[in-house]
């Protein structure tokens, strides 16, 4: 390893030459280079995608307690990035990792990343962000119109209206999601008479005034862990997200939701709840199965519900017309939450939130005398975050780049991969599938062929007895032996974390086959369009490889199970 | 102008492509070279820091309403970007632009924001984030002990350790604000017998169980409108937020803040009210100035009151000792908020929040099955964001790249900057400074010699005269003459727009020697390392000249206050 760079001496004049680009650029090339090598390397790089350090390992490294005195140079901090940084990163853009909502991004993303910092513009304000503004609001108004699509008069008179604002650019789908609530809580409990509004007034009158007990938010048991934050933070309590449970395919039970909704009608008096909004999810964090909107909206409309839709995973898909019908009513949606960092192939992270109706923003409307004067055309006024970088310019140039076509292919790569994916597995015979995957994320279980015949063989015969006490067992069998698959598929994950080739993630749902036991499952999300067929199978026969040597441990617990047992023929 | 980009067919293979960085980088290098040569020229080019072109015609260059559907060429979309956006971008790092609180930026920047696009990893998740999460620690560590100094030991205990958060590394300011209250809420009603906490329960049922009508938040009438924001997420109310008025210092008057504390204390019954936070400015946004952090810490720990430092603009001044008395009394704080954006000279956006106590942020700590379970180390657990860009790589390297050595020479740069201001503004005659700059900001006015020694002569006649009809009447001359100017300063600040050559910004204050009357002032903050005395001196001259020009409008409406009127000898 090299030694640490020399100490240098600060001085003026080399702080002020590293704040102008260098007369002739040759430094930065010649830095910018290196860095390309470096970077280069990186994804290269045979051997783990974690890189196999460990985290006491790392925390040894990262332990210095006081920040910097002295100056160093450049390229002696680049080389500490390269050798402590980069080498430890995960490789999130290898083909072989199908973890989680994050993939390869392609190369021009870099070069905007580039103009982003050099122009250094601040969105909050026009004195602050010129251009920038406009490229914004036009990003907005693309994707305003993809999911509400309203007239081009419209959009003509809106694009670019300083009055209002179609939606707002933020840091990612929790602060979308928390702006939609902002909005749609303002909307439960608006000025009226001498109250004057829960934004000025707040929680408490807000409720008193309007003769509520309390506000909620429902949505489905898939929903975001991001909404149960936002109640948090705007004052309505997390038990106030009530979790309507998902149906098989992993979308919100309809029915249930419909008798919730109903009950609290019901209500009378002091006890009465408010419903500040319905959600409804367009690409679930952990299945990828988008929920009923067109029901959903139907419901929120019947009941006077605002309706968001966090589409964080899947809004992006409306860009391709073949997913349209799927996220069918999502026009209903008074908002609507993207993610540009997910479908859209950005770095991390931008986020999207669209109105359907352009005044709704104007409700959490700001402004202050130093920066977004009353009067003044700032995009600051209307959003949740302060300053902001031009991180829009990535989506927007990217959509002219790859354009709606160019989504389509990749979409198609995604789907494609996601539905090999499901064959491998189920030829494989030693894996459970556990949903069908509608935007390219793929849950299932490793369960041996003969676990798995023997739970069938179960369910068969459980559901012919009449006998009740023997169909109690059968179901005590079932759980069972579905405890031991749980515990086999964390150990699993574990052993393939450590074997560090390839990487998918973990998770544990409740709405499966086995509803009310919670499984533990697999989760894969295919959207890297550098994975193909031959690594798909690769993946699936480690994991069947590994799997079948950690199954030795659990198969004797098992077989007490299957033979302790006279269901066994 | 070149022709819009030929059409090209999307394929797949093409697309692939640009997922991978190419074999040879000699593609990346050459579009490289070419941003590098598009970013000199911004830099580089005559002619205004806004660019002359007017929103309306921005307007009908950014107003394609519908997402593009065919793909272009890279070469293209940059081409576009440079003719469209970088070309009407604001110069907000040329060093005749002192009006916001951005700057020039070390050109390695762009270097590492590359670096953060290329490893694109995940903020929220370990699995996501390997290396990188280290840094973030370590880095909020270095501002921890910044700020609170705690021993060597406890930095060794915490700096790494996974069980808690010694602070978050946010999108920006207001975001830490944001988490700072949210914390302080919490804290204000915890859980207590069956009440379960205002996060599981909401800001109504938080406020019943402890007998209050209301939570208030107190700071300064300087305080940064995040402040009102986050009383307006959080449930609280805006009117909640008590603004105590400032003192002739642009500091919060104790003394007022004091009594205010007191008359809470009074109160009986239902109509008692919750301090949820004091807040301290150390620099406030329109002046730069600090408030008696002391005092205010002594104050919160009386009344038992959380204590909140907003330090966004001027946290960072504590790596350089000499500001260390200025600050002194931070290190009382509950929690403290920093933007990197701001005086660390990093590009948009990202902010530090800090916390005393390292089990603070646990009070906000979440979970969820797919991503950060309860047992994992994930940095996503204390964050009011969720996915996160690795930004903290920019602060991270920029401390070792300059170090403390080095901020302390960009800090005595822009002091050396803002008493040159100052002496240059007094010099000219013209102009009135209106406080004394702690943190690099300094306001005044454009007000002609004659007009502000009339006022001054005013201004001893009243002290001197017993009689009151008298010293009414100076009163009235004196505030039409503010009117007269403060019509000035906003005319003088819309020409200087016009002309585009410098740029200021502008605000209007009450806490000025003319209080309550509001003056309309000018504001320059100077962090620039470029900018120097001969700019400043031109800065002065065109306020002069372009003002006296616009003076020849407003001087009659001046002589009749001023003659028609006995005082004048």
């Amino acid at each position: 390893m090299r030694k640490r760079g020399k100490k240098i001496e600060a001085n003026l004049e080399y702080l002020r030459k590293l704040f102008i680009m260098p007369d002739s650029p040759d430094k930065f090339i010649e830095f910018g280079h290196e860095l390309l090598e470096m970077i280069h390397d990186f994804f290269k790089e045979k051997g783990g995608i974690h890189s196999s350090i460990t985290l006491p390992e790392l925390s040894r490294i990262f332990n210095q307690t006081a920040v910097p005195s002295d100056p160093q140079l450049i390229k002696d901090v680049l080389y500490e990035i390269k050798t402590k940084v980069t080498a430890h990163s995960v490789k999130v853009g290898n083909p072989y990792y199908v973890g989680h909502m994050i993939s390869a991004i392609p190369y021009f993303m870099i070069l905007l990343e580039m103009i982003i910092a050099a122009l250094n513009q601040n969105q909050v304000k026009i004195e602050t962000a010129k251009a920038s503004s406009f490229v914004e609001r036009e990003l907005v108004a693309w994707f305003h119109r993809l999911i509400f699509n309203k007239s081009e008069s419209y959009y003509q008179k809106h694009i670019q209206n300083p009055k209002i604002a179609l939606g707002n650019v933020t840091s990612d789908g929790t602060i979308s999601n928390l702006t939609a609530f902002t909005v749609a809580r303002e909307k439960a409990f608006p000025p009226d008479g001498d109250f004057a509004g829960v934004r000025e007034e707040g929680v408490q009158r807000a409720l008193k005034h309007y003769g509520y007990s309390r506000g909620v938010i429902l949505v489905s048991a898939r929903g975001h862990y991001s909404i149960k934050k936002a109640a948090n933070l705007l004052g309505l309590g997390e038990e106030n997200v009530v979790c309507i449970p998902a149906d098989l395919n992993h979308r919100i039970d309809i029915d249930r939701l419909y008798q919730k909704v109903k009950s609290f009608r019901r209500e009378k008096g002091r006890r009465r709840t408010k419903i500040v909004s319905i959600v409804g999810i367009a690409g679930t964090t952990e299945t990828g199965n988008i929920d009923d909107l067109t029901r959903l909206g139907e419901i929120a409309r019947e009941v006077g519900a605002y309706f968001h839709v966090d589409a964080c995973w899947g809004g992006s898909a409306l860009l391709v017309d073949e997913y349209s019908s799927s996220l069918k009513g999502i026009e209903k949606a008074d908002s609507v939450s993207i993610d540009a960092h997910k479908l859209l192939y950005c770095p991390m992270a931008m986020g999207l939130i669209l109105f359907r109706n352009e005044r709704d923003l104007n409700t959490i409307k700001q402004t202050s005398q130093y920066v977004i004067r009353r009067d003044s055309v700032d995009t600051g006024r209307f959003t949740i975050e302060g300053s902001r970088p031009f991180a829009c310019l990535k989506p927007w140039a990217a959509l002219k780049i790859i354009g709606r076509q160019g989504y389509g292919l990749l979409f198609k790569s995604a789907r494609e991969n996601s539905k090999s994916l499901k064959e491998i597995l189920e030829r494989s015979g030693n894996f459970e599938t556990l949903n069908t995957p509608e935007l390219f994320i793929l849950i299932y279980r490793f369960i041996p062929r003969a676990v798995r015949e023997q739970i069938q063989e179960w369910r068969k015969q459980k559901k012919a007895t009449r006998d009740k006490t023997r169909a109690k067992e059968i179901e005590r069998n079932i759980r069972k032996v579905n405890h031991i698959i749980n515990g086999l598929n964390i150990k699993l994950h574990k052993a393939l974390r450590r074997d560090d080739t390839t990487f998918v993630s973990r998770t544990k749902l409740e709405s499966t086959l086995y509803r009310p036991q919670n499984i533990v499952v697999l989760r894969a999300v295919l959207i890297n369009p550098l994975t193909n067929n031959a690594i798909l199978n690769e993946i699936v026969e480690t994991q069947n490889r590994i799997g079948m040597k950690i199954w030795k441990e659990f198969e004797s617990a098992y077989l007490k199970v299957a033979t302790g047992n006279s269901v066994n023929p």
